[in-house]
């Protein structure tokens, strides 16, 4: 094994052939094998079960006149008091500054952008002022460049650095007044794992945007879903945001879609006093409340924010072997052909790929023949481009571990020869 | 007992004098009682506590490989089959155009309107087509109009008539193009608790607005909400719109709210294939699914139709001595005066009473200090006025029946009290 720069064509024939008799191989086996979706596997839902039992019928039986318990009627829009404790704790936030919603964040966003363009976010509504754009850090989350796709705001890509979203390039880009907001994963970032920096989330707080009606989509979906022993430290947004008084320029939000179950978890948000004020006064319009009971059971399972932290051990005890033995098997199968880099980390969902430039969508072609569903190439891009088409994100959490290793062995044959046929096309 | 407008100027003044006494005497008790919101009492939660022990977590335990069954995990947009089935066999329409999502239609009328607005209904965005309006029939919901009024949509009231809205005005009104849809509650009315009769329905089906883009949000809430042994029937507004081929006209709305629990129902939608297809590209965006739980949950639960059907009756056997009781009250108390006039609902929520015109705000004033809440008088009207200040939304569920009482008995003596004030102001 060498440096695969380094081949000459004769060598790189022979490889190619030998990949091409393996690649037959995996063919033959008719493989069916899914590394696309962020989501939990079959054990790590097993680990949640306790939380159908937190709430039953015994909890009203005695109790029918306990009117503050009274989570099967109508009220309390914001969510349950208890509920909204343990996540103002878990955000570090003042409870009055956190509203408990449904079983979605994505949901949350979606309706917090989408009364941004009806009725705007401070100014003007959004779409009363002619073309906007958003910074999209990326890779990001394709779910969120989605959102404002539809809306037909302008997606700005802005590279990761490691250490968060290029801050000298939003700097400079939010001198424009059309750039209305940036979605941001701050902690274990959706695909990269990376965790902003306390100098990156510094920069984001003392940002004085162009536009005063400017909103960061601060979507902390990992925030305690680490895979190793330590975990990566985030600034506070909101304390941070206190010393430059930018405290509306955040929209923080949270879930336990990875937590607790994915369909069916508790979404939250924590905002300024002015911007809850914003979104309590549509929320009054759009609903009569939540699912109160839901809220409930989470409280009642987990009990307090130590509750999930021990909680979170669990997942980590089934995800980290599993990244470990991707991340093993990259480095065995990859490591001295110097092809591909790809990320290690401390938390999150993912692992970020990136294979030879210019090869990334036959990689994934050869995957999708040989059996193997890869997240669709550019799918972590504004507009699903990936200017250099390099970047793989790979999700290990759903398959069992012995599909996920066989899955992996045929992603690094396809990333190899690839990257043989690319050179050899050189 | 006369009627109160062939009293003496001299026995008004009596009337008036034992009538003040009567209420001072209730002042003098504190009560704190609400006769305001259509809430189900903790009687009625307590018959569907079962829903809690539904779902436990032994429908997973030997079951981690059953991934049809596997409504824990992110997926499956529209609802679970199961569930969708059983509100398809409720609405009498097929599976395929009924969408399942979380606990509250109210939200989900609310989304519809928001997508029309900011993408539209089938021609332009609604917000970009200058003014537009809906059509109001009043007394109504009043959350329906407010989702209206939040969106600057202008609201035109159209009188009931005992069968549904005027159908007269309706088809006249509809001629502008500017109208862009309406608000029907079709059976057991909020809160006249009409039905809409065949006729009327018939009419609504065979319209042919000036908007081609017009939408009729059919708010089927109290589609099997008896209170009488006979239940009113309604025609199935899809079956009468296909005979005009009209069948994107109308989105249908319901929800478990009054027939599970109030906090945590399931909320249900059915439309055309077009419409259908409309909500869905919307809905990819904004979520990744509902709570799929709690749709199992309701499966387990009342299992099919006929289940849903009978556990109806258990909230009629403690809802209908409660109207009963109100109705009768009336009768004894204001009947003979002529100085008001009520329904007698064969289902839903409320009991619409007028009261003598000019006089509604004034009882709301008396029944408020004498410690009764009732429903804002002008509420059930668009923008928070009925023209005649006569009609009060009576709503009978939530007090127990010793507190219903008492609170009926102070109302009674208010209108007749408001009654005698008017006339001795004329």
């Amino acid at each position: 094994m060498a440096e695969l720069r380094t081949y000459t064509k004769e060598q790189l024939l022979d490889f190619k052939a030998k990949l091409e008799k393996e690649y037959a191989e995996y063919k033959a086996q008719n493989l069916k094998l899914d590394m696309s979706r962020g989501k939990p596997g079959s054990d790590q839902l097993a680990v949640s079960n306790g939380l159908l039992d937190a709430v039953t019928s015994r909890d009203w039986e005695d109790d029918a006149s306990n009117h503050s318990l009274e989570y099967r009627n109508y009220g309390l829009l914001t969510g349950i008091i208890e509920c909204k404790e343990i996540f103002a704790k878990l955000l570090k936030v003042p409870t009055k500054n956190v509203i408990v919603c449904g079983n979605s964040s994505l949901n949350m966003m979606f309706d917090y952008i989408t009364q941004c363009m009806l009725t705007g976010s401070g100014g003007k509504p959004w779409k009363d002022q002619g073309e906007i754009k958003f910074l999209c850090p990326s890779p990001g989350y394709d779910r969120h460049f989605s959102i404002a796709q539809y809306y037909g705001i302008k997606l700005i890509p802005v590279a990761m650095t490691g250490k968060g979203p290029d801050m000298d390039a939003v700097e400079e880009l939010v001198k424009d007044p059309s750039v209305k907001g940036m979605f941001c994963v701050p902690k274990y970032s959706n695909p990269t794992g990376e965790t902003y920096s306390h100098e990156t989330v510094e920069r984001i707080a003392a940002m004085c945007p162009a536009a005063d009606d400017f909103r960061i989509i601060w979507d902390n979906a990992y925030i305690i879903h680490d895979l190793a022993e330590e975990s990566d430290k985030l600034e506070n947004i909101f304390d941070v945001l206190k010393k430059y008084g930018h405290e509306d320029m955040v929209i923080e939000f949270t879930s336990t879609s990875k937590i607790s179950f994915p369909g069916a978890g508790v979404a939250v948000l924590a905002a300024s006093d002015k911007n809850i004020d914003m979104i309590i006064s549509r929320m009054s319009i759009q609903t009569i409340g939540y699912d109160k009971l839901n809220q409930f059971r989470h409280v009642k399972f987990y009990k307090d924010v130590k509750g999930i932290k021990n909680h979170m051990k669990l997942h980590r005890n089934i995800l980290a072997p599993k990244f470990k033995a991707v991340i093993n098997e990259f480095k065995s199968q990859l490591g001295e052909y110097k092809i591909a880099h790809w990320t290690k980390p401390n938390g999150g969902y993912f692992i970020s790929l990136d294979v030879m430039p210019g090869t990334a969508k036959r990689v994934y072609e050869l995957c999708k023949e040989g059996g193997v569903t890869l997240t669709t190439v550019g799918a972590t891009f504004p507009y699903g481009i990936d200017p250099e088409d390099k970047n793989i994100r790979i999700a290990p959490s759903y398959p069992p571990v012995d599909e996920l290793m066989t899955a992996t062995k045929l992603l690094c044959l396809c990333v190899k020869l690839a990257a043989v046929e690319k050179l050899l096309a050189e």
